[in-house]
């Protein structure tokens, strides 16, 4: 089973994530990006749901660790800690959002002090665009790490 | 239609929200409490998904604002600005919270500003607790006021 099929697996396990129909579309390594259509995300004012915009980003983030821990060869949860999110504008598309490293991680050095301390914190950013390319969300969040076994 | 009875007729026509369940509980004029089912909004380790937390705390505050605009005769669009939250504890309870405006907040300043330049900026606080009433996650968000009519 591919990463990506892994990830929806998790997801499709999810009731509200489920509902949500927030699905992996691309890993690169550095860039996790997730999906999911409008339809099943519209608000009253038939444009995106913040909460689907927020669940969306911070899944993202937890999708990129949970992928690059299992690249690592850990087995460890992996908890969301505090998140800021900006709304910058309505989203009448359909919803894409990319989720990286905050700028100054350093994933190594992450790694070695989960294996060390058996846990750690990490700073993800997700962001979230329209089908022209213009910024519709952003989201900084950090994530707790707790190591559970090498696999 | 009583006004929660109006607030759960917006919810239900949103499709994540109606996934979520997410219904209205109590308003008393100072704090309106939402209340949701865990087993729609469980993630992976069996407790609450974050993105349901944000989405419910979210949805408070803007309910909140829905609420006290039509009780003040003012029809207005109302949109999240901005973030942040906090993730307490995990959530093995059925999700309830709580939103009412943040500390310093004077509402019927809020309402004059709105009236008379028809935008308005407003902050609210929202607090989720367990089954036990310990804390499991908090949010302070600000919202967008656009006045429409009057009623």
């Amino acid at each position: 089973m591919t990463h990506l099929a892994t990830l929806d697996r998790l997801f499709s396990e999810m009731p509200p994530v489920a509902a949500m129909q927030i699905r992996a579309a691309q890993f690169d390594g550095d860039c996790l990006r997730l999906a999911a259509p409008l339809a099943a995300n519209v608000n009253d004012k038939n444009c995106a749901f913040g909460g689907s915009l927020a669940s969306l980003m911070t899944l993202a983030g937890w999708g990129w660790l949970m992928l690059k821990l299992r690249e690592a060869g850990i087995e460890a949860e992996v908890y969301v800690a505090d998140s800021s999110i900006r709304y910058l504008a309505p989203l009448y598309d359909d919803l894409t959002g990319e989720a990286r490293l905050r700028e100054g991680q350093d994933w190594e050095n992450i790694l070695r002090c989960l294996r060390e301390r058996k846990r750690a914190r990490v700073a993800m950013r997700s962001e979230m665009s329209d089908a022209a390319g213009i910024p519709v969300a952003t989201l900084e969040a950090r994530f707790a790490l707790k190591f559970a076994a090498d696999r």
